[in-house]
């Protein structure tokens, strides 16, 4: 495949994004859908910018009921946006710290629904709104005649299901970081600390053929570690640590999430073992992870390959998640999350180990649930904690 | 200086911040803060983390009137969250879609301000709230005895003047970026691809000393060009071409925010000019970026170094902005910003030119503004545009 059909999604793949989207608004009564975020953003539209990092101007798209999206985007953003689809691409002068951009964003909401209407905004779980909240609050009353309702499901029901280009992106995401674990037992030194060797991973995660590397945390301990969230330290690898890598590297907008574990040194016999049932309940979410089953049901199948040794408690919360365009996105597979699983979702898979207080063990895949037959997106990590020998430089 | 000492920040200058913020909610008449995103969060607790990245945990800081402030995060945070100064630290199993911590936020708001006051929210030019609204809705509903009041002001006069160390960090993202541009006329060949480009950019800024390069955008045109904030492209650079690549490397969670030109080739006189006046706009700028000057001041003066070719329009609406722990951060310097400039204020200056519809330059520079005596934290573009000779490969 050429590295241009590999970029961006075709005109056709994005409208029928919008149609489905329409057919679940028609089913839940909602005339228009205002979206702020970069990703529900992109999700419609196609508009893929590093700029979303300036939290300066918001940016707004009109879905209505029927036809097409309406963009009220900064004036910076003009050129950009004209290599989307979209036909109707509005613009204010940017920073307008009165105004930016709310009194186009209500007359788009009018001129596609009337005076008056249901809205749908995500307002639920993991949703945000990318505007400042003053500004939000005075559209509401600028749309007196209007309710605004919750349009989470109707978000989250579309995202979680990837096609196949968005498949592909995620894979490749996958595969560039898989690339920098297979360098990383070869090339590490006494004398690196973990900024070294963050560094260096992420170089290789670039030379790979990842965009970016927007993610990347873990760190060391003896025999398991506290902390999987942390940027890394100054601190050097010792024999007998493990050192956890969770990379979220990203090609062509779209993420993957997985980890590794080293041992620095030979592992204890206990660090084998909990690294070995890792692996276990990993396959024993693969699969359960059937469509029909629900993340809890993926959950309760982890849980029970885990809690052999008996209960532990769980630090995340989750034993994995979906994602795609972000780093994590729904569901969580969690005790509690009844969504069903459908053909075409991507999951981490993520077990949590502790061994004592304070000290525990993670593991990560990723997976495609499919109708015919689940496949790994990451090539699985090795049946045995790989080992680091510290070379001397 | 050691690497130790080049991270993080004093227990003392987190707990000036701290009392600094204290010191004007008492002006304002509000009893408390309620921060949920990052940087607010990471001003105040020094608390740095990718995590953020994963939209499916709200984090919360309540900052009291008096005395330390609470923190109610997710238990996944707990160990990394420990090395913060903050004492009172409190945590939730989460994901837990029903309540994500609101219970527990509203329990410390009753606990430090009593059954009635004004909460602070940060709620307007550039914030954002970092929770699902319908949880936001709830806790406000929740807490119905207390006023809920716009902090915007608070936290961007506190955030705008930078420490020396804050400083310090943002020199450190540009020295690493300064570095890769300086690399990058040496290694550009007739077969590179913007994207080939900007990957080997972003890597020698890994290679300089960055932590990694979250902004990278930019493009090619002949003669100029029109969109600044697209990824790069499968294009292959041609004679005739302006290249500019747009850079936010970070360092220590510290971004620089710049950009260079370089001409594929010769330039044409007609660019070689527009970027000589582009240079003297910045020095312009410099000039009057004064303490007790305003943004607009800047504004003005650059325009006016700008604009003696005649009108042309601004799409990007300001000339530069402030920049620290965001890509971009307050004042705008545009025509409307009356923020006036203090000791410590870290700006970009980014003139924009007009050549022709569709085709401009801009040139940013990073400066820190100083009552002794401004001073470029980058080291400034040469006099003339550089030239890309393509090597043949």
């Amino acid at each position: 495949m050429s590295e241009a059909m590999d970029r961006g999604f075709s005109e056709a793949e994005l409208r029928g994004r919008v149609r489905l989207a329409q057919a679940r608004m028609a089913l839940a009564g909602i005339d228009a859908l205002l979206l702020t975020t970069e990703p529900e953003i992109r999700y419609f539209t196609g508009f893929l910018s590093d700029f979303w990092l300036s939290p300066t101007r918001p940016w707004y798209v009109v879905l209505p009921g029927s036809g097409e999206p309406v963009a009220i985007i900064p004036d910076i953003g003009k050129a950009a946006f004209a290599c989307t689809w979209l036909s109707d691409v509005r613009t204010w002068p940017s920073p307008d710290p009165d105004a930016e951009g709310v009194p186009f964003v209500c007359d788009a909401i009018r001129e596609v629904v009337g005076e008056a209407g249901v809205i749908g905004i995500p307002m639920g779980q993991e949703s945000h709104l990318r505007m400042p909240i003053e500004k939000f609050l005075w559209l509401r009353e600028t749309l007196s005649g209007f309710a605004f309702r919750d349009c989470t499901e109707i978000v989250k029901s579309l995202r979680m299901v990837k096609s196949g280009a968005e498949v592909a992106k995620i894979e490749s995401a996958a595969r560039a970081a898989g690339a920098a674990f297979g360098a990383l037992t070869r090339t590490t030194t006494e004398n690196d600390s973990e900024r070294d060797l963050f560094r260096r991973f992420k170089i290789a995660c670039l030379e790979a053929g990842a965009d970016d590397v927007p993610y990347l945390v873990g760190g060391t301990g003896t025999g398991g570690y506290d902390d999987i969230i942390s940027p890394p330290s100054g601190h050097r690898l010792r024999r007998g640590e493990v050192l956890l890598l969770d990379v979220g590297a990203r090609f062509d907008g779209y993420f993957c999430d997985f980890d590794r574990n080293f041992s620095v040194g030979p592992p204890s016999r206990e660090v084998a073992d909990a690294y070995t049932r890792l692996r276990e309940a990993v396959e024993a979410g693969f699969v359960a992870a059937r469509p029909g089953a629900t993340a809890r049901d993926v959950f309760l199948a982890i849980h029970t390959a885990i809690d052999r040794g008996g209960g532990s408690p769980l630090p995340t919360g989750r034993y994995g998640h979906g994602l795609g365009m972000q780093l994590t996105e729904w569901p969580s597979l969690s005790a509690t999350d009844a969504t069903m699983l459908e053909d075409g979702m991507v999951l981490t898979l993520e077990p949590c180990l502790s061994l004592a207080p304070g000290r525990y063990l993670v593991h990560e895949e990723i997976i495609l649930v499919s109708e015919t037959r689940n496949r790994y997106l990451t090539k699985p990590a090795p049946d045995d904690i790989p080992e680091i020998r510290l070379v001397r430089n």
